[in-house]
């Protein structure tokens, strides 16, 4: 079935113990659907960018499949930039500069042939703008999934709340979920959250793994342990992007089938570390997500009658 | 199988977000020990108290079918304090006090009758005195495992390189493991770890579950996501008891059995936190682990074919 993933398409510096990179292709939408990409190939896209985005990367995101009619070039302004530095144990950053210049209005428009899209991911943005989404899709998506972040708890609450109303499935990270209910024990934030909206949250606990809340019950997911975590950029977002890819190229929603797809998107965000920015999105094999998929089952597999 | 548990046994004071106690029984051994209980009921314990502990802790203890011919009473002596200070998040402590009175000089003799044990498990002491152990037994035991803890990287790091080489399963927390290797992260860890001796290395990661590795392979068990942590005291400890006693009770040293043990010593650690101190490790029945243990499975099993 088809995604419509709409968010931010952008510039990333970034700095981590390793190194350092020039302006480079980052971005919530840009993680998200290079990670489905691999799921489903109804894979359409609805962002913004200024006419200083190289067209050769449009052409790389078409290769992957990737619909890009949707993609506003803004002629005469330019990308969002984002600069960060990561600290030596990788799971702090510091936002060194932001220039949200085309993003500062972005009015997303959807195409016509996008119109009929049965799974939505709305990638982190003002949630007014997440809600415009909704609004502008004449029939209701399938599954609608959001992913948010604390800068809008704390500008934009009242706006955040209004939107979740109208989805199914919420990503947020454990220190977000506990801003976003006021409990700090993850199992009370998620049914906290799940009374606002989205019958289904999941936990991001970065190099912890993910918890799936859903109906009463609770499933989760380990990251795999790496070696090198070269840079953590996106990760969340292309875990988000492999699980509603995974979903939407199944076209089960069941409790079962989001288990599978959490394992999935983990699966997608190891990858995703080991390299700079989106490179090792561009560059994947089904035989190496498979070999990856099959590492997770040794994770976690016991035998254990009781 | 027979186990053997070696290390302290004191009286705690704990406050946290919930409450305040007196003096109450703890110490490393008493946790694994009763841990084990639940498992194996040749349970015997080797530790050093003064002559203020109370008879009928003994008592209880050996209504779990816990031997306690190894419990030395030291006459005008006190028994080994600690007392701490839990901050919010449940994760962090201060300690307030320490006392170490009769563990300054823990001289730890071993009944005759404990000189066949199968299974050892050395709870955290000074390592000069875990090693001190493993000399006495005539014979070495199918299974030592060992526990420690930051201050003896500070103060003991020879001895404790010593005793390692000795031991074939250590726990250790990520911090310490961080530490002891100089490595950040926990794949890198556990393999030097593993080169100072100990071939199976669990490190425990307190909420965010254990990782079990052992000849190459790596297996996560996820804590149980819990509504409120009482008091974490004594939880790795219980932890460790119920892994070595699930092992000891089928004698089966092999990874898929660890496996096993490393969920049923999961499932005892999310008991351990229900109450203060040792309280729940006196009340549980069969039933209740049984519970428990079906969802640790439930929480972490998915079906997913590649």
């Amino acid at each position: 079935m088809s995604l419509l993933t709409v968010g931010s398409v952008a510039f990333d510096a970034l700095e981590t113990p390793f190194g350092k990179t020039d302006k480079i292709i980052g971005g919530a939408a840009t993680y998200i659907t290079l990670s489905a990409s691999y799921f489903t190939n109804k894979n359409n896209l609805v962002a913004v960018v200024g006419d200083d985005f190289p067209q050769e990367m449009i052409t790389n995101l078409q290769e992957r499949n990737i619909n890009t009619e949707g993609l506003e070039i803004r002629k005469g302004e330019k990308t969002f930039f984002w600069s960060g530095k990561y600290h030596n144990d990788m799971n702090t950053r510091d936002t060194v500069e932001v220039q949200l210049n085309v993003m500062e209005n972005f009015d997303p428009q959807i195409p016509e042939s996008f119109q009929d899209c049965e799974f939505l991911m709305l990638g982190n943005t003002a949630p007014a703008i997440q809600k415009k989404v909704i609004e502008r899709l004449r029939t209701r998506p399938k599954l609608i999934m959001i992913d948010t972040m604390n800068l809008w708890m704390d500008i934009a609450l009242d706006d955040l709340k209004d939107v979740l109303k109208l989805v199914d499935v919420i990503t947020i990270n454990d220190e977000e979920a506990r801003q976003l209910s006021g409990e700090y024990a993850l199992v009370k934030a998620a049914a906290k959250i799940g009374e606002m909206g989205p019958k289904t949250v999941i936990i991001k606990k970065g190099e912890h793994g993910a918890l799936l809340f859903h109906g009463g019950h609770i499933f989760f997911a380990p990251a795999l342990p790496l070696e090198e975590v070269f840079d953590p950029t996106g990760a969340g977002d292309t875990f988000a992007g492999g699980f509603i890819g995974y979903l939407a190229s199944t076209g089960d929603v069941s409790f079962a089938n989001m288990k599978r797809g959490i394992i999935y998107g983990s699966a997608m965000a190891s990858f995703c570390v080991e390299k700079f920015g989106v490179e090792r999105l561009f560059e994947l094999t089904t035989e190496e997500i498979n070999q990856r998929i099959a590492q997770f089952v040794q994770l976690s597999a016991f035998e254990l009658e009781v």
